[in-house]
């Protein structure tokens, strides 16, 4: 079983995708983990967030048997769960279409650490996958989706908390944080580090990445043991 | 006679263009057509959004003869009427001047599927138009209008279901659907649609479209026989 | 003395510029104008609009003499008098800094009719003018501001009925209409106009006008005599 | 001790930022001085505007110690305390990551003087400081980030009271002004001016700053013995 203050986490962060504009219609879905038992939640497939309820919640298990819940549950539930396999530090996975990611994502463009906002959420560029084959695309689309997420991060060698989100070619953003509510946030971030990302490059097209002081200095002062951003 | 159910549907639908960011002043205008009788139902020409009523409808045959209602009906009465005599597998229809996708009608362009987003809705690219002559301008505008989306699918030998929009040349879009509400809907998504892909060219100016494979996916995921898109 | 209603209509069009976006803090002003009396009504300089009440507004002759009112007249005043002598079929004034429109003016370039949004209510190019020479500046700033626009007019030999609108060089919009009501009206349909023709030239850099029959079809479906937009 | 009444201005100004869309999340922050006493009052570390009171505000000296306050100080207090340290003219100080404006500080480029609207609160173009090095970002990097600043505003020769704002390079804009409060208002008028400054470059590539006249004209109509806009 799964506690009613997991579903209620993820339900408010469902919740929080419209309030930050990041999504038109249905078109973004949350969950969340329970590492003790395995079992996730996520947001039923199709329905609009106004009319979501904390019994809409669909929970399912790892390999994405449907647990409890009248629902079904988002379509993207299989990219979901490789990300939980596979990413044991993760406890909350989104996904959206908010457009200036998105944008990105149909460039197929990585997004580089151009400022001091990047660098304190994301440790480095924001990737972009290789595009799926016809062959990974008409089989398992959803699980490959997943899976390409991490092949980038393993082929950049990059850590899932350090760069928690990854732009999917052609398609649009997954993100992750240490619960539902925090991979919300960094989807927050990633839209508008992707959309000022987009008016400095059209101000300076030839503009290059932050050097790595001043990445390592944000990124550290809000992350790890010295970090001094916040309260205690 | 058209239920006041078919009234309330189309007036609803009207009332959305606003809510969804579609329409300045009076820019934009919804029917619906009653397959049975053969009547339209449309908004009235130039009046404003919050003033409207379902008493305000005007109801059309597909002649244009107004069958009921005390006001002119829009002023584009002639293309949603064209495109319903050809196209009977649709039941809604709508006109907007939506900003991100009348700036590719302004630029005689149409929008590549580079996305997703895109191909979730709308089968391949959204086609523009050509430009009316001269005489079709001068003689029958609004119809002509009808005539040259109704030409533009049938050159590109698109189906209305699968491309349920077409941006008219100099002008904006039209976009349709099985009911006034899926109208406007599809209308919101061409919006996001035109919005993120000259974001995405920006990005990339020699971006090319998604392969026909995530076409296929994304598109028959969520229509026809195999969706698996939302709930049963 | 002025009729209250004057004054009532004034203060409104004035909240309708927050209303519609078009202004940051104090940055526009509206007027209107009773022709019989050739007395002025005029937003108060530097005041907020949600302070503003029908008692701030200030009556000046056109010859700028306050004649009503506690209030400083907008510091832009001189340019509303001068467009109010030379153009007696104009009845209301409106100054913005809208961000699209006063992006072209700073460009200084005109906006060219690049659609039927465009061809609904401004009969051709929106113009731009010439600098001010550095003696124009000197002497009398808002006063030649004003001349200069009709020096534009004139040299384009533009009806100002038909063009409602001119862009001031280095500066922003001005806009105009029967009523202060209809000039608001006009200053919201250019800022729509000059964010939509911008994204249309970013995708099309060689964009033209659109050509003179459906620029008339347009502009001459919603004015003259056989208007046919909208309810009799 | 310092005033409920600088607290309550501070507080006021802090929770203006949101207000004006200058802040996504915690990313802004507002300070004010008592130049009797030499105290700064500063936003608390890392809280949500929606959460803050009067009582959370934090009070330091110029040295940086907490003189009141049971929270920490904005992680930038170093870099306020370094302006006021220098800038004896101002009196409130404001750093955001306003999307238009951190596009330039992305960029690295100063923000010229297109218009108007730029010369009616800022005296000639927006600098962009130089980057911090490795050393500077080190050791004590939001004490440097002032000094750049300082560095910044001394190398170009600029009085802090004729140009209230510079970008930082890779990061995002400092405002100030005689107060909080009009820190806060700058920081608005940059966005706008940031904004707009980009769509004109959009639209003419090899745009050049206004002339002098101009700038002088609409300067001096705010500011200084000889200002005429507003009540008196």
């Amino acid at each position: 079983m799964v506690s009613r203050h997991l579903k209620e986490a993820v339900l408010e962060a469902n919740l929080a995708l419209p309030q930050h504009g990041l999504v038109t219609f249905t078109w973004g879905n949350v969950s969340g983990i329970d590492r003790n038992s395995g079992l996730v939640v996520i947001k039923p497939s199709g329905v609009p967030y106004e009319r979501l309820t904390v019994e809409d919640m669909v929970v399912v298990d790892l390999e994405g048997n449907v647990v409890e819940g009248e629902l079904r549950p988002s379509s993207d539930t299989p990219t979901h769960l490789a990300l939980y396999r596979s990413l044991p530090e993760i406890g909350g996975v989104v996904h959206t279409h908010s457009p200036w990611a998105t944008s990105w994502a149909q460039a197929k463009r990585a997004i580089p650490a151009f400022g001091t906002t990047h660098a304190d959420y994301f440790y480095g560029e924001i990737p972009c996958t290789r595009e799926l084959t016809d062959e990974e695309i008409a089989t398992a689309y959803e699980l490959e989706t997943g899976h390409v997420i991490l092949e980038t991060l393993d082929e950049l060698m990059l850590e899932a908390v350090a760069v928690p989100g990854v732009l999917v070619a052609n398609h649009a953003p997954f993100c992750w944080g240490k619960d539902a509510n925090e991979a919300v946030h960094n989807a927050v971030v990633l839209e508008e580090v992707a959309k000022m990302g987009l008016h400095a490059l059209n101000l300076n097209p030839g503009l290059t990445p932050i050097k790595q002081s001043i990445l390592d200095k944000h990124y550290l002062r809000k992350h790890g043991a010295n970090a001094y951003y916040g309260q205690k």
